[in-house]
């Protein structure tokens, strides 16, 4: 029987700039959707995994066409909310050689941000589901999202799903009064598998050994429910050449993936979000060492597609995975 | 010497649909700049009057790009600050045969909405001028810039400078807490041309005798400083095809301008306020009449015109007024 | 409790010129999708009514943007099958003026064409559905799709489904050996609702009694299940402007609908599917002068927006047809 | 045995800006070609005339880009010269409603001013041929063009070709030192068909009874080769609709065409040419009357064809001529 | 006295999605065509060779476009049939980074899959021709297109002409009942060079002898009328860095190319088909060292060109082979 | 107290084909403006200097988008003229892999080549400058446009400005009938700052030592005036992918800057032009060594930014200087 997954967050409009045009040249934006939880979703959907996204969105056809997007691509759209508020949105300037890709996100005071959690029953939402995803974005939002956050996990947790969170700390967000310290630990108490880099684990649970690996089993120490942590390593050439592989660290073992050259790089935005749905994949239908490879080469042909999703086949993932049609024509 | 015009009030980023697409099938924006008073400036400055746009931006490249495109066509952009909050936005998807046109407007919340009044120095911005034009969506937008509309007017007076206000009735803004009838009569106390409709008068000052003219005297009477009134005639066939002629009472007298046939109108934004840059324009350099004939032909033209700002030059406005070179080939 | 209805039949990739192109001059070209069934589908959808399209498709990428397509506008694909075959295509170019529209359609030997029934189970699909539509179109592919039409009317008719048929007659399909003749009377035998002009009639039931009323009694006395008959009246001054009405026969009464001046048409193509998704909304909620008027709006609309499907809300049509709103500018 | 054509003028790159913008907002150049000649031998090459175009261009990619043009169409160019000087350029922005068009010229200098006729052997090219066209555009540009036109006149007329001229009268050109009054009277003597009006004549042969029939017999009587004169009658409402008729004058008697109301018009440019194109077809190959009405159906159809060039087939002159396909859809 | 040559093969229409999007997110296709007989065709054209392209298309508006881009390049089109049939198409989605290039062909019933043979008479074809070109494509549509290239060989041999032939071995044709070594051998029996990877000569000839040199001496003792054996060495680092060398066995003398490290690499369709044109001018003109590398430089710059087709200058391939103006900026 | 600077040249509109297409398959232009004095300009502009672009148009709308083009970006644009003459254009197809990039210029007869020097009052101008620059292109263009140069030079002198002169060495232009060798040394006598490499001074100054560092010393022995002298070091690798430096002498020391590998190279036309607007702000508010990284480091920005405009902040430069945020992903 399929497995199935469930993500919450928020869906913004994406505006960018074409053929790597500045803000102040551009006479066009290019119209896509994302958001770090539904990339994600819209991965799973796109590889066959049933997966519902739960979220809110204004009532007017900007919403509309969010929510449509998400259809397109499979991803079911039963519990999406319509709220009082304005569409979410943030604009993108792709970066080019040594110039760094620049986003403005204009995402206060929107329908997630002001969502409604008497209209979500989580019981009801993960009913026969196998994992939940959630991450610090959410939490960051309002106050208002970060206790839907709990809400959800609290259901999960008693449900026994496993659940993911992204820690993916950003100093900007966090406008709402509360600080992480004070929000993500109950968060990460009800989470198996966490991605985290080293500032996102001191920013939001004030933990920080130095070392990656000591810093893991700080954590998981602290928090018991915490299995699994991973991350990604990116060497940044440019814009255009980055260097990727991930590592995860399981109950005192760790996995280290392969390291890919990515250069010519078309988007790299939702290269992130990709690793984490390939690992989701992974770890429902494979080994570590299978599952860590697969995140992999899931994020790494991501930054070859335009646009916040990783609209790549299953077959796709397997065979970079595997070595094979790197750079092929294929007919 | 020059006749110089002060206008004040937000400009917004105009993100279009491509085609007559509606928002749910768009994949690009077309990137446009537009406010009611700042269409006004713009238009000015293309006929040559020196015209400072007052106004307030965030600071970032998309408050940047607003600003260029005000020094693009020639506005003063010496008083314009940039503020904390974000960029106003409208979203626009033009209608088609029977189906309307539709705006969804993002702005609350913006740069100009958090207008910092003691930043700005109205009586050295005004020093010099000849001309000053408002509106009520100033009014509308928030307490602070409804404020700043009321000194900028209360300088105006001092300095014996002609005040235009456009009295534009927006149900959906008026959203800070203040109802029109609260703010609007205090700032109509000091203004001298006036474009209203009936609708406009009744919900801001609360008068509607019916009758246009008798709705217009008892304006006048009630309000000293109110010399003439003006409004345009818009006859709606279907989207792309609509009748205009404007009507301008003063003091009495009443002038009737030609009324045109728009058929294959290109863009219906921002007509209205090429109808006020014509007619303030042609009350600075033509009797009555003439200014009523200019400030028609000017909103004519304006409908031919992607986008809001009414690229026309004077010796085009001038002749279409003439009725000359209608819809020909000029080479 | 919601009405269901299930449509049957292929949809295709519509591959369009640009801003009137011709064929030859075209360097790129806009995709779409449509199909007939599919197009009634898409507005049903659209108006909240839950509707299941039934087709089949090619197991490539192709194949799969369509699919997505049907999703995206909320159309139940769970009956979609994966096939042999290509992906049916239409190229169109958009006339204007006097110059016709022109659609060179490539759809032989498609995955519809090679529909494997054996893979689908109309009483299933069929099971709690109030409304089954299917069209001439289907009848004129293929055997097997001709067949399969048949299996879907039999088991519609056993569970007193309400069945809708557009005859749609088109000389150069029915390419596979039989006519017309041969295959439609055993479909309207089955049929409630008909969609057909004289042509129609004369070519697919070898009935013309050159009055349409007449015409009418003479194939409702012939065929048993046969209650209202329907036909718009298009009149075409060019290709931008158009006159449409409506009219409905049932069982000897006459309804006949407003008349509307449709010029500065932007794409007729879907404007007959727009009336038929309204009428059979009509028909499913209000009384035959209603639904008839709905009808007509909903093609009305359909004119001014690009691509096959009709884009458009419930309110908008039910605006349009109460006379509101008409070229307005919504804000 | 067919018909051949030859014409003589230069070929201009023509820059057009997209949907209705003015030059000051343009972001990107539509890149067509174009001049008066080159579009009659493109729409008769179309039609199956064998038509061989002799020009002169720079010998860079512009030059290039505009010799494929030709060759793309069926036009041969195998007496087109490569010659020092620019390529020739037109900047054309499309009026809309009661806005003019506009055309920035850029041609001076051009390879064909500067055409070298040395290396033009008319006796060579006019050989076989049937109809030679030039027009006073070429007679306008230089001293050079003027010669080589009237060479080409002088080697026609020995051969006894048929020679039309348009003899097009734009006061902008004409640069060179001489006036048309010095230049036309040569060119007249040799030709036997004449596009003209009175301005035309007027100002290049000296010219004008004010009436149109006597100004013709005034015309043949004192140019003893001309048998035939023709113009267009367009009415302009404005931009997007004009009407249009023909008269042709024939050694006194007088053919008048139907009348074509024009209403969406797609792109006027190249509309004359098309006429010209059509009644050089219709002379080659019908009576007066049919060539007529041929011409102005050709004329029509052009003005819906983006670019300067009527890319419509000699069926789809042929079926608007007789009033059948207006406005259908034709699959 | 100029050499002349003939290719013989298939023009499709290429379907290409922009800016590296996937086929499922693309919302337009650019247009082009391409063939691997017509992309030689164009190159040597290009080059000033007059080339006769033969093929068949089918007689409406997508075999005329087709026809026209050969004639915009002067290829000759005298032999084109227009046929019954419809166009072939192929549909390109261009890979990135790791991620692969896609191709979709939907060229099955094509107007040159059944192509009328009485209609080609290859005697008069061929008169005066130096070279003649054929490709394993055609043998691979259908029994027709087959026979027609055994034809066409047959009389190329008899008037002694050089035949070049490009194997290019493609499992997903060859649909039609025959396999590749029932059809190959007869063809290689009549061609002089043959383009050859060592899956080629198994697939289609059954011998495979590992090594390369051995193969060809293999190939050569069997088929004595093969002289020259060649093929391209790529080595795939990814979809946009690939590096590129050729080899060149003649009678037993082995020539190496130069190797080139292509990286951003624009489009490689036809990558393999500007080495062929290349090889085939080389030939003709140069010795065996130069035409070598001029055929991997015609090569190396294909793949900086969008499109099937080697658009580049005779000059331009001879500086790159002379290795000048290397990424230059030439004003 | 600002620092003001005047730049003095002519600018052209850049018509550019997309996506490396070739001229010869261009179906449009993107349109940008540029001129190697303007882009200097432009980029102060940008960094807060108040900068005066001195120039000439044509008093068309060609013109009058270009000097739009200039106040958008903050130019001072009080001295252009609007003379009689044409736009001065130029038409670039970009380079990639091996194959270069190039320009056809069209610019001869232009408004600034007729400038007329009547109507420039330099000592009006130069009143409270800085800084003067001006390029060998303007001493190329015309005999008017050297002797302005001059005039300006010899009024810069006077008033004690800074002034720097871009060498600048084309052969193509130079066509007025004086060599670079009978009008370059009386410019360069007038200069402080030349940018110039070997083949400049041996052009234009008739002085070539073989060695940099020597040239240098015998440019400066001779010309007291000269008392910095710089180049950039490009190494070409291919149209993607060049590296570059950054070198300065000033009276016997030498400064090199760091190195920089510019990969994925989106558009180098300006780039020089932004070295040396890096260079001019250097130099007015940093010591020579990071004045030069200055230099280097914008025009490796520039290089990503696609038209001649150097659109980046001052903050953006500084940051690269210093080795931050490269090719990061900044929100």
């Amino acid at each position: 029987m399929k497995k199935r997954v469930v993500t919450f967050g928020e869906i913004l409009t994406r505006l960018t700039t074409h053929n790597y045009e500045r803000f102040t040249q551009a006479s066009n934006f290019q119209i896509d959707y994302g958001g770090t939880e539904a990339n994600v979703a819209l991965a799973l959907s796109n590889w066959g995994v049933p997966t519902t996204h739960v979220t809110a969105l204004p009532n007017n056809d900007l919403g509309k066409s969010a929510y449509n997007y998400l259809r397109q691509y499979g991803v079911n759209t039963k519990h999406v909310l319509f709220n009082e508020g304005r569409m979410g949105l943030y604009f993108l300037e792709s970066g080019a050689m040594q110039r760094p890709s620049k986003i403005i996100y204009d995402r206060f005071d929107s329908a997630f941000a002001n969502i409604n959690q008497k209209l979500i029953d989580w019981d009801n939402i993960l009913e026969g589901v196998d994992w939940l995803h959630w991450t610090g974005i959410t939490a960051a939002i309002s106050s208002n999202a970060a206790q839907m956050c709990l809400d959800a996990l609290t259901a999960a947790q008693k449900k026994g799903i496993t659940v993911s969170g992204d820690i993916n700390y950003r100093r900007n967000l966090w406008q709402y009064g509360k600080t992480p310290l004070e929000i993500m630990p109950a968060l990460i108490e009800k989470t198996t598998v966490i991605v985290s880099g080293l500032v996102d684990f001191e920013n939001c649970l004030g933990i920080n050994k130095q070392d990656y690996i000591k810093t893991c089993e700080a954590v998981a120490a602290k928090y018991s429910s915490v299995k699994k942590i991973t991350n990604t390593n990116r060497e940044t050439i440019n814009s255009s050449h980055n260097k990727l592989s991930g590592i995860l660290w399981d109950q005192g073992s760790l996995f280290e993936s392969s390291s890919y050259d990515m250069t010519h790089i078309v988007d790299r935005i939702g290269g992130g979000d990709a690793y984490m749905a390939g690992l989701i994949y992974g770890l429902l239908h494979k080994n570590n060492t299978d599952a860590l490879e697969f995140a992999v080469a899931s994020s790494v042909l991501k930054h070859s597609v335009p646009g916040d999703a990783n609209l790549v086949s299953l077959e796709e993932v397997e065979q970079l995975a595997a070595g094979k049609n790197i750079g092929k024509l294929l007919r």
